[in-house]
Formats: structure tokens, sequence, C-alpha cells
């Protein structure tokens, strides 16, 4: 449920409306029953056991209740909220780690107020990435719309340390993780990726900056010895339009707003970040805890549906996997 | 024309094409009449004044021939089509000074060409501003679709380089020069300036860069203070969907690919640049010669449409303007 004083109480009671609308897999939202309760007014089933979600999810939203949440009050978070995030988050992910659930989708939180309460990760993808047992630089930020899916390869750091951050290492470890997540989650056996460079025009052969030919060619030649579809780089202004992308199934981008501006510019609503090289499937839908509408009934529940559809998709494919042959 | 090898002269002459459904102010080609000929059947009027263009638009393309291009290879560049460029150029700009003409639209052109016959200007943007006697520093690149106006405050320059440029004093010179063009082209008498930060999340208050709190809030306030509907600085990722810019006139981006990404993801097929700042009316479809696809006959002529109905709209308001009261 992410933070119970933010959106994501109301984007999963809204998703669980459009059930039947969406085909929507089962779901059971995990976190403070109360948060629910104060946002919506459709039926709620108590459940204690994963194994009860798929008979009552046709009438009423089956939610795993974290108590504690203190008093709720929607667009006021609280430490006592962000405990029970905490607390929600640990409890889904060791049930999809044990196997119980299928695929983890994590809600909105306040990373200021998790900092507060002594949450010493950077958000939540380090946690889970910790709690399965994988590096955090192997755990790769994708986002995904309907018709592009952007892989940062920096994230959340100043522009200006960007150009010192992306090593030819940096680049092999994100795209073998990510080419390996998309055969993994989406059955795609020989992915595209597209690289953006990092300066304007790509670098125009060096006279806009030299990082392509010193560091993105020879990480993409790397790539293209080890069998991996690597391409570019590109100039980013023209990788992003409709005829573009279909040319590729990922774009590698070097920093954060290279892949996030095209990504919300074009499918602000229904943005799913996903996290490649974990044993498990855990998605997100890509938006904040919007303290400054929640309890207002206006947040819009697409991402949170697209997040549960992708999970769903990836959790088929690496069942279908992992089958005998 | 722009480069005779290039698709300048077969998207002007399917803009010709278009005149009646797009509903096209009387304009003429300037260039070699036969890199026109080389790639359309329809037909030409020689004119050698601009007062003959209103007579003869209606029944033919005119075009006010530069001769001596050399041999006329359409996607093949060479020195005489170089020069060619550059003569029609100058001849078009000057036209437009002296008022002969009422806007420029200029075509796309090679560089390295250009540069090869010793041209000495970065692009013809600022060959126009030194015909206009205007200095380079105070034209100003601005990139407009039908729902979108960017203007990227560093241009063709390195990432790494565009921190240390993002100075409080090119934000005002670009800032200032960006209102006044939008009230004096397009009628906006307080045009909405909304600044992209530099960093992810506009630098969420210093955790992700400075460059938002030590230079482009004081920028900004200053604009306030001068009476500027300046914004921001704003997150990036978040300010170009759809309902996100109806709040803004205008985007100012801090570097070259902030503000062309979300330009072109939109807008590909009929971006216009605007030269803000200058004496005259200038535009340019926002592409480059696409010499792989010179007479082929497949150029998209919708840019140059935009451009030259952008320009038109642009020169209409500025006659109105100066009209006496």
């Amino acid at each position: 449920m992410g933070d119970p004083a933010g959106i994501g109480p109301e984007t999963i009671a809204r998703a669980w409306d459009a059930r039947v609308d969406r085909a929507l897999p089962p779901f059971v939202a995990v976190g403070d029953r109360r948060a629910i309760a104060r946002v919506w007014d459709g039926p709620v089933a108590a459940v204690s056991d994963l194994r009860e979600v798929a008979d009552v999810f046709s009438g009423a939203l089956p939610v795993l209740t974290v108590e504690d949440a203190g008093e709720i009050v929607p667009g006021a978070p609280d430490p006592d909220g962000a405990r029970c995030a905490v607390r929600a988050l640990e409890l889904a992910t060791g049930l999809v780690r044990s196997g119980a659930g299928s695929a983890l989708v994590t809600g909105p939180v306040s990373k200021a107020q998790l900092y507060e309460i002594g949450f010493t990760y950077p958000g939540q993808t380090e946690f889970v990435a910790e709690r399965c047992g994988i590096a955090r630089a192997n755990a790769v930020m994708m986002l995904a719309g309907p018709g592009l899916r952007v892989v940062p390869m920096t994230t959340h750091v100043p522009l200006a340390d960007v150009p010192a951050l992306l090593t030819v290492e940096l680049i092999l470890a994100k795209a073998r993780v990510t080419a390996r997540g998309l055969a993994r989650n989406f059955g795609i056996e020989q992915p595209r990726l597209a690289f953006a460079g990092l300066n304007p025009h790509a670098g125009e052969n060096g006279a806009l900056g030299r990082e392509e030919i010193d560091v993105m060619r020879p990480a993409i030649a790397q790539l293209q010895a080890e069998g991996i579809d690597a391409r570019g780089p590109l100039a980013a202004d023209t990788m992003f339009h409709g005829r573009a992308r279909a040319d590729y199934d990922v774009a590698m981008c070097p920093y954060h707003d290279q892949a996030l501006v095209p990504l919300k510019t074009l499918f602000f609503d229904d943005g799913v970040n996903m996290t490649l090289g974990l044993p498990i499937v855990r998605t997100s839908p890509d938006h904040g805890t919007a303290f400054g509408i929640a309890g207002r009934r206006l947040a819009h529940p697409g991402a949170t549906i697209a997040a549960i559809l992708m999970a769903d998709q990836a959790a088929t494919h690496r069942a279908r996997q992992s089958l005998p042959a």
C-alpha cells in the first residue's frame, strides 16, 4: 500500500473496481485496512493467508492487514504511517520470496518520512534487492509505458556527476541485467538495446563531447561481442518518436531526465517502474504519494493497474520458463 | 532552399502543392531552379522581383534563381551546392531586411559542406543575426510544435560543459529575449516561462545538485522582479505531458536534449525552429538535409509548411504592432 496517507490505498482500491474491465489477476493489498476504508466505500475482505485471495477476490478487495499505522489522515503523513509502510513492504517481499505470492507491486512511499524513522536504504528498490540477496548495483530500474521501455543508467545524482559515472563497467552491468531481464520477464529472447548518446547529437563524432567515442562505443562493441543486440549511441532527440521507438525494445539512457522525460511525456498516467535483476518480480506505479490530492478521491489508478498487469505478465513468463522442457 | 542536394527543394515544392489545403500565404523559393525540377514535376515561375510573387503563386511555384549550383545530384552534396546555399541565404536575408519580403524561412544546409567552403559561422542562425546587426548571444533558438515551445539555453556543447555555462547572466539574457519574442511574434503579451531544473527532480532542494538553488532561483527571482512571468525550476520529467504543457507558453531548458527530446518525441514531423531576438522574422523546418532520402520523393513537407505558417503568423503580428495606435 505504500504510505497509508498517500494515494496508494486509493489507487489499489480503484484498481480492484476495474478488475473485470481490465482483466486483472487476483491481488491482495498489504497494509492497514483502515487506510482503504478512509478513501473508498467498496467491500474489503480481511485475509490472513494468500491462499484465501483467489476465492474472495471477485466479491471484495482482499487485505492482509499490517496494524498500528496510528491515526491515518490522508494527505498528512507521519512516522507511524511510514513504519507501517515499511512493515507492509517487508511482509509482502517475504511472501513473494517464499513463493506464496507470485509478484510484488509496491505503492508510493515518502522518502523523507522513511529517512525520519531510520530507514537506511535510498528507496524501496534497494530494500527489496537486499532482502533478495542482490547487490544494489545489480538491481536495475526500468520504466515502461505502453510503447516505450527506458533504463536510466545513472539515476538520482546531480547532472554534473553523470559524465564521470558513465563508465564502460557501468554500461556493461546495466545492459547485461537489462538484456536478461527482458528475456526473463517478457519473453523477448534477443532484446534490442538502443543506447542514447550522452551529448547532443550523440557527440557528432567528438565535436560535441568524447564520451560516445571513449566510453559508449567500446562498451557497445563488447556487448555485441557477447551476443547482445546493442545499438548506438544514437542522438537522443530523434530516438523517441513513434517510428523510431519501433526499432528497439529498450532505450538505455546515460542519465535520469533523458530516460524519464520521454517516458512521462508520452505515458504520464500509466508508467510502470520494474526492477530487473531480482529473483522475484517487482513492479511499482511510476508516481509518488501525491499527498496533495490524497483522500480527495481524485487519484488515477492507471499506473497501478499497469503495474499489476506487468507484474502478472512477468510472473507468467517466469513460470513458463521454469517448467521442464 | 538550403543545400540543393538535400530535401529542401522537394519540401518547398510539396508545400506549394498544399497551398490551398493548408491556406499558405504566397512564398518564393530562393535557390537554383534546377534543384526543384530534379525532384518535382509541378509548374515553376521564374521571378526577378518579389512583387511578382503574389500574382503567379496560385498557378506556379515562384522561384528566384541563384545560379551556379553546379551539377546537382540529390543526395550527393558538393562545394558548388554549398556555395549556392550561402548565396541564396544572403539574397533572401537581404530581401527580408529591406522589407521586400515579410519573413525568412531557411531550408536545411550541410554544416560540414559549409565549413569546407570557408563559411565561418556555426550555422545559418549566426549568419542571419550578423546580417541583422545582432550579437550572436542575443539570437535565441526556439523550437515549436503544435502544443509546445522550448528554448534550450545552451545548445551544441558537450553535456559536461553545461553546468558551468548555466549562469544567472545567461538565463536572464535568454529569458528576456524569449519573453519579448513571444509578445512580438505571437501576441502573447504576458508569456509564461517555465524553467526546467538542470538536475533530476529539479535538484530536490539541493540533495541532487545545487544549480537550482545557486543559479536558477536567483535568476528567476530577478526576472519576476522585472515583471516577467517566470516559474520554476520544475522537475523536467513531469512538465511535458499534455496537462502540464497547458500551464506555460514556453519551456526554458538548461540543455539541448532536455528541450529537444520532448519536442521531437511529440512533434517529430512538424517541428519549427524560430530565431527570437532578430529585427526580422526567421523560421526553419526543424530537420536536416536528409541526404539519404533526397531525390526519392519521400520527404515529408510538414515541418516546412509549419515553418511557413509560423513565419506568416509572426509577420502578421509584427505588422499589426507597428501600425499607429
